[in-house]
């Protein structure tokens, strides 16, 4: 799994409890899941359609250094099926895992369009095809 | 289920394809879950432990006017179950369903407290037995 | 009064002092009051044109819920009138009540368009009609 | 009445019709008011008590430059009656106006706090004094 | 140098050391020079297009108030160059200052545009001349 | 140069012209900068003490996705310094650059506090030692 983008936890991420607010990391994961799928799938059209089960195993505090983790487990015609993990920075620790999450490649009308894609890209390598 | 909090779709909550942005409905469900918890379980440390598959059956648009409604399942002896829908306000089209959501009340320490709760209550009642 | 929308106060909702940001409870204010007149009069483009004086009359602290209750006062032709309370959730402690606040449907120049409305209507109603 | 404050309405300023939310409005309203009061009572635990009513003369579009005006209007004992307008810094059109707004001083038990002050003050003549 | 804009620190402006967040800082006087600048240009399509080094002299707290203010540095063709300070408002102390800040005037294809301005005009004596 | 954190420009990221507000760019770099040299320097309270200067060499537009890259320049005693790049995603194209950003470390005081590093070291590295 490929670990990128990192969030600095700062007092508008919090709970009234003083840790991580919830909503906030799963608005931060669905936000990675499409960007990453955005990329490999070359079409901006490209929405979140499914998520397994989500287990929040531990929480984050104030200043921690979390990063999140996305992983390719299918290929489907219109749609990508990734892999999701959360952890923290410094520890390692787990935060939260979701097991599937299934973003789906639409047309203009909103409607699923194959992507003709099978397979993990790097855009160093597209670049270069050029 | 009962619809209480309700949203109103405004530019900094679409995506670039300018629907809802999936992320800040997940925002908005954690919210609902952890404040109607918190008011059954009458203990403000109470989280989000565990949500089941989730399933986006249709979108939003700018605009648009959507109801959050939260039924409870389960109450377990420090958590509660809830199942929560998403639809707009005015065509009732479902537009998310999750059906287990486990909320857990936590003492000082962050560990699991029994909350002593097992039906429903109302926050008139309660005030009406003072 | 009916209240609905709920809302659970967090670190981005306090002012300096650690109690609710005014500015914050008027923005809910404001946007409850504008879903509310659109879903009763079917008109998008329903703004907000006149409050009468607001009496902050008590706070809230992070942490607390609130509720935003709406009441109809009067119909006009192209405006409705309506009444507002924000509430604490467990107290019932009244936070701010606004006795008249006008909303008027605009047409698609910005200008003043008759509804045709004269009673509180449910959607639920109206989806049967059909 | 001296205008200070700028803002540059930005597409997450906007209401869903395209105009500048007047949710938003109303908080940038009260957080002028806000600093202006604690500047001139020299008690960071100043706070909004009233706010007289609030006519919406016009409004406001995405990359308009809005200006914000302050005026004392009374000294109390322990609070400060200030009037604000504010206007399109491009063509001076009034957005809105609110006639009285009242600001108490608190102690550090939140109650209201004489402050000794009877007319506006410029910090430069404070700093001089030293 | 003319000082304008304030802003009250709140707790969604700290960064996780309970001090400003510096990001917010630069988000703020990036906002003050663009909307100067337009006000200045008479063109809404102006963007920053360079900034000099940038020297964080002292922090804010929560709680603080600060002030923005903007000096005219030259006029070119189709740029403004401004300094900008921005200090506390009850200490005077200077947080920051940048000495150089060169904004474009630019057409509808995104090309510099000459604006045809060489000094300092007031929008009093603009709405005069009319 | 390694790039981690991506971001996938949304509605409320842009500026009246639809292009990428500078300043949220500058929030963004400003963060990313933090929480690198948390990692690095192991102190939590590191803050920014200095940008050279600033080049906006190209602009975003809604639905890009960017990614932002740091290097390290060099380690001071209680500093370390950073060179920072954003560039687009997908065309590699360069939006900023920014050359040199001092970073601090400090103590409870807010004193500079000597972090004793003077080479990059990966959190993996650091774990297996444990």
């Amino acid at each position: 799994m490929n670990f990128h983008t990192r969030k600095w936890i700062k007092p508008q991420d919090l709970n009234p409890n003083q840790t991580l607010f919830g909503g906030r990391l799963l608005e931060w994961i669905d936000e990675e899941c499409a960007l990453y799928s955005i990329i490999q799938l070359e079409n901006p059209k490209t929405v979140t359609k499914y998520m397994s089960e989500i287990d929040f195993r531990s929480s984050a505090r104030e200043g921690d250094i979390i990063e999140i983790g996305i992983e390719v487990v299918k290929f489907g015609s219109a749609s990508l099926t990734l892999k999701c993990e959360v952890r923290n920075k410094m520890t390692r620790e787990t935060i939260i895992m979701v097991d599937k999450i299934v973003m789906v490649a639409l047309d203009e009308n909103g409607k699923p369009k194959p992507h003709g894609k099978t397979r993990v890209e790097f855009v160093k390598d597209r670049l270069a095809d050029k």
